[in-house]
Order: structure tokens, then sequence, then C-alpha cells
């Protein structure tokens, strides 16, 4: 029994496919240069095929903003940098093709990693991908083909890369586990989009199982059995079956009311990045959007979007939800979220720096753009407008300023836009939580990003291991900053949502109620569930377990509260 | 009228000093290796002379702390990495002494410069200051000597070099204006320690002026103007009397009260760096240290400094402020706070990361020696611990328990120490401040670190230029924030101190004696202005105008309702 980090929610019982990737012995060799050059170009054209090949198998099975790696891995092969530079090595030195392969790919990877910012590290990441696949082809050395698979099985393998997983063909792989990664890694997120069970950052279980063992992957506990005994086949083909039959009934709260045993009516929304994501919401019961991440459309792009392309995506979006609304954040860029056509400033704390609403404030030309598109497509839908990272109620003003100053010039224009369209903020700095009562005076409504809300209360970065630990979303402090936001609001009869992770949360909802939120937003997959917990619950009673907790010391004790209390 | 920054208090009516270092027109040339390296070898030791006279004489004027950069001058000169390069380069080259020197300096300089740290920016300053020393020297050039100055002047720069303020003599150098440089550059902080009028960041003033030149330097507005009208030379005249009249009249409050009008009192104490710092306070009438900065004890050894030499610091700071309280803050050190002879991990944001009681609590075996110091140096005064960058209450246990053990271990080894000794606690996390009632069960006493605290609660890093308007101390959301500590704190009969840079700031005063702070730690400089404005204030009055301050919504409009109160 191998315990790893479950993942990707679901159980299996299958058999080990597994997926070991050619060690590759380069060594150098003085060699004819046309004769190498020749099998470079030759490699090249091959691993374009593939990238291709995989990509178009992709389409449709993952999300466009996945999709785009494999541009970006096109774009490696076709960099005269990187080509021309082997191609360059060769001649001059009279090496073989795969050792100046190897030396200018680990050359580029090296400098990528090295940077702080995590744009280039991913692109580290696609290299490194595109490299090996170059030097496996020069080598004449096949990649294991997961296209290939027509049975069920469970994939083991070191890592996936963005490649393996883009290849995973749901009818056969039934889940897979790997020896490295995390809950936020490439390979589990992919997962979760894909909705394949898997367990990460199991250790070394390469060496544990043979190609067609039988194994059993439980990713609701993160456990991997291999060679499981007849009982245990028995013990989790069952809880396969539950937990696929708990999916199904699931379902059947598609069109419910998210409304408590004792009447109390509260809204699920889901978080969307692309206005394809919003078909998921639907599918999954969805009430509204509760927050749109337009960055996407930014970060997907090689310059800035123009009004017209956001526009189309945002009336998309409106359409595709009305009447349900659709919360639409502002660019929410900086910080560990760069653009590759835009220079941002060299920060020493980048989470305290120049992002958001604050490059919005400075970069009114940016703003504005963004502002129009979404003015003119909220005759579409119901549209909401969030501002993020507003510390301050004059950044407030700053930013509605701004709104109606486009709403202006665009009844000079003729344009039509909605009279109906609500100006909301993140409530996602201590400050505005804080001064949540005077923001409501101004704010149509408050959305509480939970991830940011915490890193700045506990003066922790939650991506720091060293400090990790203080990412307490259920110390006292973070519950007492999301009441004074929620009691801030409802004083002025606004409504107040979260959007951050701890909203689709099973173990805070029942908290989260009692507080009193009123929108619930989180990723379109854990709609249904949380729906299902809310109708089993009594508001009184979170209401009256909630008051416990704001006064409980550490997030210990609040935890152990919650425990006893939701069984 | 030129208008600078305002970077240390003062008028003077003067004459002009031109502090212009020689322009060096460095030029490569073929030169014979022999000579130039004799060349370089005198300018080495005719600038370890400079350094080691210019250290001498600031000897008694600086505090310890600020010597130490003349060792790290000499150091510089004496590093084989860095002369051995120049005169290597002279000799493989064939090259002129002044042309190596200025290539390797730069070299070195760029180096250090491009690295994030601030410990090693600043160590380019030192290699900077050094190198053009070394060129002057070597180039036969006279640099500007300060120590001649034998009339009362005002020095005009373009900066001022340390090695520049540690010649400044007081009973000449009646003030100086730089060109370049802020309220917290090197320069600034001097001019604070020496208490010089200083203005800084005036612009290009050299241009402006010569050398005898009469001159106007008002260091309380920021206003410099060169050849003044009789007038106005009777009116600033004027105005440095009264400024020197009323340091005077301050000095009467040595050792008065600290009491309100209508008898409330509040405790003033100083905040220091080093043993020596005492000294000041004690000078300035400060009831109490409230700060001990203890990591300069790490950050000028380096080692880490052992049981005994700690031992020694804090018996001698006890001694000097007893029978007054001293309040000792444990290790702060990571964030911008590095030491040379500890690895750091690289941080993203170091300002969110492994850092102060986070490190110590992770580092027993580091803190443990501090607090075995600290106990047995308590019983020579009223010893108090405090624990910086506490955000949970358990961290608030560990860090006790670690204090319970040492106890325990002394007792066992028949050591003495105090049985009243305070633990308490920075608040300068946002958790802690909301979270204050609870904590304020477990710990004797709380002091508010309002920098940290304002910077994390408005989520900007006040380093960074692009987002330091979001560095508000009057925004209502820290005044609540303060509010809640310090009310935490009352409920449970515990004190509540502060020891940031507002805790000084006169126009915060009487807003934070209106909150019911118990205690203001600041500089020493600022002790007796602090309590002549409290003893001019109403308790009450206060109280009633921080009611209204609590309820506003913007920084401006308290500092409207202040300034209205305040006259």
């Amino acid at each position: 029994m191998i315990k790893g980090i479950a993942a990707s929610a679901g159980v299996s019982v299958s058999k080990v496919f597994k997926l070991q990737h050619p060690v590759l012995n380069i060594e150098k060799r003085d060699a004819d240069s046309e004769t190498e050059v020749k099998k470079l170009q030759d490699a090249v054209v091959k691993t374009q095929n593939d990238i291709t090949a995989i990509k178009e198998q992709a389409v449709g099975r993952l999300a466009e903003e996945d999709l785009a790696i494999f541009d970006a891995h096109l774009m490696v092969t076709q960099d005269p940098e990187f080509v021309g530079q082997i191609e360059e090595m060769i001649k001059n030195d009279n090496v073989n093709a795969d050792f100046a392969a190897d030396q200018v790919g680990n050359m580029f990877i090296g400098m990528f990693e090295s940077m702080d910012d995590p744009y280039f590290r991913e692109r580290a990441a696609d290299i490194k991908d595109v490299a090996y696949r170059l030097k496996c082809h020069i080598l004449g050395l096949n990649i294991p083909d997961l296209t290939r698979i027509n049975e069920e099985v469970v994939i083991v393998a070191e890592d996936l890369t963005p490649s393996d997983t883009a290849q995973l063909d749901r009818r056969f792989v039934k889940g897979f586990a790997t020896e490295i990664g995390g809950r936020t890694s490439h390979s589990a997120i992919m997962a979760r989009s894909l909705e394949i069970p898997a367990i990460v950052g199991a250790g070394s279980i390469l060496d544990q199982c043979e190609h067609g063992d039988e194994i059993v992957l439980d990713a609701l506990e993160g456990v991997i059995i291999f060679k499981p005994t007849e009982e245990q086949k028995t013990e989790y083909a069952a809880k396969a079956e539950a937990f696929a039959e708990h999916r199904r009934s699931l379902l059947e709260l598609k069109d419910a009311e998210t409304i408590t045993k004792d009447g109390h009516k509260v809204e699920l929304a889901g978080n969307i990045g692309t206005p394809k994501d919003v078909e998921g919401v639907n599918n999954n019961g969805g009430e509204a959007v509760g927050l749109y991440r337009t960055e996407f459309l930014y970060m997907d792009a090689s310059e800035l979007p123009n009004e017209e392309d956001q526009f189309e995506a945002y009336k998309s979006v409106l359409e595709n939800m009305a009447p349900g609304r659709v919360v639409v954040r502002t660019l929410d860029i900086g910080g560990d979220k760069e653009l590759s056509y835009l220079k941002f400033p060299h920060e020493m704390n980048p989470f305290l720096g120049y992002r958001a609403i604050r490059l919005c404030l400075d970069r009114k030309d940016i703003f504005r753009v963004q502002i129009r598109a979404l003015l003119r497509a909220s005759v579409y839908g119901k549209l909401s407008i969030m501002f993020p990272m507003i510390a301050t109620i004059q950044e407030f003003r700053d930013a509605k300023a701004v709104v109606e100053e486009e709403k202006k010039n665009l009844s000079k224009e003729g344009v039509a836009f909605s009279d109906d369209i609500e100006l909301g903020m993140m409530v996602e700095i201590p400050a505005a939580a804080i001064l949540a009562d005077q923001f409501a005076k101004e704010a149509d409504f408050f959305s509480i990003g939970t991830n940011d809300l915490i890193q700045y209360s506990m003066a922790a970065d939650r991506m720091n291991e060293k400090v990790s630990y203080l990412y307490q979303p259920y110390n006292p402090s973070i519950l007492r900053l999301v009441k004074m936001t929620i009691a801030g609001a409802h004083k002025e009869g606004k409504w107040c949502g979260m959007c951050g992770e701890m909203a689709g949360d099973e173990r805070a909802i029942p908290l989260l109620l009692g507080l009193g939120l009123d929108e619930f937003s989180m990723s379109a997959s854990s709609i249904l569930e949380a729906r299902r917990i809310i109708r089993d619950l009594s508001f009184a009673e979170m209401q009256a377990l909630t008051e416990q907790a704001l006064n409980c010391s550490t997030t210990e004790e609040v935890l152990t509260l919650l425990d006893n209390a939701i069984k």
C-alpha cells in the first residue's frame, strides 16, 4: 500500500500501463556535419508532425487554454534561435546531432529555469518536452505511444508531460499515478480537467510494478496497491462503484434549488477562464458565473486583445449564461501572472506589488478597452463587473469613474449598453475586509478571494514551502474577516459571494453558510456536491456553529468543532 | 527658492561649501605594467590610510553600527579578489592602473547591484566609494577634505558618501543639501543620527550656487534659498533661533511626566539597535526601551553571536535602563535582512516568507542561545521578551515553550533568572490584530509594528515605488486594526504599545492616544516632542476624535478630521 497525493477524485481497479520513456545516453562524437544536419532536420519535421498529431487528438478533449501549449511547442521547433544554434554547433564543432541538441537544449532550459518569472519557468518545461522528443527522433528511438492504448489501464509514470496528458483517452485510461508532482502540478490540473482519477507524488513506484500488473488506485484517499488481493479488489471495486453512483446521484440535483432544510437560499456559481467553460457550469447546474477570469484572454494572446475580440468573448459568456448573472473580473495581471508583450517592473515582492487594479488605474489605456468591450456586451445578458485587488475606497472610486466615462462615451457614439450593470469588487486584501461596511456604501457587491486574503492576512506566501503551514483557511482570524465582509455588505443591503478555493471546499461550506455568504462560486465540477451538502444543512444550526467558530483561538479548535458538528 | 525633501530637522543661515568630487576621465592606455602596479599599490596604501583616518575621526561621533561601514571599506581594499584582479589586468593587458581599477571596480559594482539582496546592494555602494578613492589616488587627484572645514558652512553636494558624512564636524557643518536621495537614504539617516539639518533630493542645486554663496537651509519645510535677501536672512535666522529655543525648551520636559491635561498617563520609550543607544534614550527622557532590535548583534557579526556575547549586550542595556523596562525583540531576520553566514532560501516574496519567529521556531538551535542569554541577563533589570511576526496562537505557544524549557534548564544548572519576565509579541500581521482578544489571553503585552502591519494590510510593499501610495498609516482600516489590538489587550488587562514609525509621528500621536495606546516607542530624538504634544492634549477629546476617525472611509477624510481638530 503506497501513499501519494490525491490529485483528481475517483477509484479504479485496473492494470498497470508502465509509461517509461527511453533513457538517452548521449555522448559527444566526431561526426560528419552534413549527415548530422540532415538527421536534425528530419527529426525536427518528425517532432513537428508528432506535436500536430497530438494536438489534433486533443482538440475537443482539452480546454482551449490547455491546447495553447502545443502551439508553444511548435513555436519552439520553429524558433531559429533554438534549431539554428543546434545546427551551428553541429557544423562548427563537427559533433553528432543528438549531442548538439542536448547541449543547446540544456542551455535554453537552464536559462529559462533560472528566471524568477513563472512564465519563463513554464517555457523551460516546453523546451524540455520538445528537446526530448527531438533527441529521440535523432536517435531513432520510440517514444511510448499512449494513443495505441486500447484496453482499460492505469498509467504509472515518473511524471506525465503535457504531451502525455493530451494523449490520454478517457475511454481506456482509468487513472494515473506519478512519482513526482503536487496538487497544483501540470499533470494534476489536467487530470481534474479530464476527470481522470490521479495520484501524484507517490515516490518510486515504477520499480514496484510491471507492465500488466493489477493495480488499485484510490484517488479519494491517495492510496495505490499493486497486485491487490481478491478481497482488496472486491473492496475497491465496490468503492469505485459507490463513487460513480454518487456522481450519478448528484446529477439529479442539476436543476434543484440550492436551499437549506430550513428554507435559506443561496446561489451556486462557477468560476471560468474561457467562454468555452460556461458549458461546464451549465452542465453542472451552476446558477451563475461567479468569477470570469479575463486574464486568460490576455495571457493566451501575443499582444493586447482588442476591443472587438474582448467583446466577442464577453458576449458569448453572457449569452450562454443568460438569464444567470456573469461576474466578470477585470484584468488581474502582475504578481505571478505576467504578459509576454507587456513589460513589468522587476519587483522584490511581486505579491505585494504592481498588479490587477493598481496596474489598470496606472494604465487606463489598457483598462478602458476592456471596460468598453464589457459595456457593449452587457446587452446580451446580466453583467456584473468586478475589480480585483481593491485596497482603498479611492481606488474603487477611480475604477468606477472609468466605467462612468466610458458609458458617456458610448452614449455619445450611440452604442447601447445595459442600464443594470452591477459594479463590485474582490475582497482579497485585509484592509478591504476590515473596512467592508464603508466599501459597501459604494460597491454593489463583494466577492471574497480567499487565496490572496489568507496569504496577506497571515503574511505568508502560500507558494513558499517554508511558510505554507500558515495558509490556514480555518484560522479564526480569517473567519472573522469573512464575517466582517459579509456583515458589511448586508448592512448596506448588498450581496456577498466568495470565489476563492474555500467556497468549493466541502468542509468550509457549512461554515460559510453560517457566516451568511450569499453566493458560492467554485470550479464547475464541485457545484453539485456543494448543492447536496447545503440541502442537507440547517441554516439556523450553522449560524450557531459559526458563532462558536468565531470565538475559537486556533485553526485546530475550529476544525475540531466542525468535525464534531458535521458528520 | 528650491524645494527638496526635509530629511533632518533644523534651520540654518550660512555659507555654501560646495562639495564636488573630481570628475575622472579614465581612458585606456598602453602602459608599463611594473610602473602601474607600483602606482596601484601606493594608491591602495593611501586609500587604506584615508579610511583609517576617517574612521578614527568618526569614533564617538557615530554609533557603533555606523562605524562598521569603514571596516567594510577596509575589507574591500584588502580583498585579494578585488585588488588582485586589478593587478592581474594591468599585467595581462599592459594597461594603465586607473583604467584597470575602473574596469574591475565597475564589474564588481555591477555584479553586486544586480543582486536582489539589499545586503549586497549596500556592498556595491561600499565598493563604489573605495574604488573612487583608489582611482583618485592613482591619478594623483585630491578628494575634497571635509575635515579641513573651520568655519560655519552648509555643504551642497550631489550626494554624501558614507565617508563624507563620517567626516562632518558638527561644530562647523550647520547642514547639508544634496541633489539626490530620499528620507531613508544613507545620508538622510546619518544626518538625523548626527542631528545636522539636511535636505535631500533637491535636484540640480550644484549648478545654482558658488562656493561661499550665502544660503538658507530650512530643513523643517524642505526649502533652500541661495543668495537670500537681507529680509529672508533675518526671517530664517529668527526661525533657526525659534527652532533652537524649541529644542532647549523640550529638554525641560526630560524628567516631566507623560500625562494629558486630563490626567491620562502613557509611557514614552525609545527604539534602540545597540547597547550604546540606551544613552540617547536616557538623555531624551525616555522611560523605557520599547524595542531593542537584536538583529544588529547578528548582522554586525561574521558568525552567530554566542551566548556570552549576547548576555553581555543584554545585561548592559538592562542595567543602563533600570529600573525602566526593556522590551527585547528576539531575532527578526529574513525578508530584507539577511546574514552573510546563514544560508537563506531564495524566495519569490521574501516579505511573505521565512523570517523572524518562523525562522527561530524552525531553527531552535539559534533561538535557544538567544533565550538563554536573555534569561541570564534578566536579573540585571526589567526584561520583557517580545516575539516578532507572530501570526498564529500556536506560534506564540511554541515560542513560549522554548522560554519555559530554557528556564528549566537554567534552574537545573543553578543559574539565576528573574521571576518577573513579561512575554509579549509584535502585532504586525493582520491576523494577529484581528484575533488580538484571543492572543491577549496568552501574551503579557503587545507592541504594534506599523510598518509591516500597514504593508500586509494593504498588500503593498512599501519599498516598491509603484505601489508606495498604498502605504497609508491613516487609512481607517489601519486605525481599526490598531483599535482591535488595543481593545483586545485591555479586555484581558494587558498593555499595548507601538514601536513602528507611526508611534513617533507628531500627527499620529493624538489619534493613538485616543485609541488607548499605553506605550509609544520611537527614536530617542522624538521622545521629548511627543511628551510636549501629549501634555497639551485632552484624553477625553482625543477619544471622541478617534471615534470619528474610525468611521471615516478614506485616509484623506481622516487627515482632514485631524488637521481640523489639532492646530
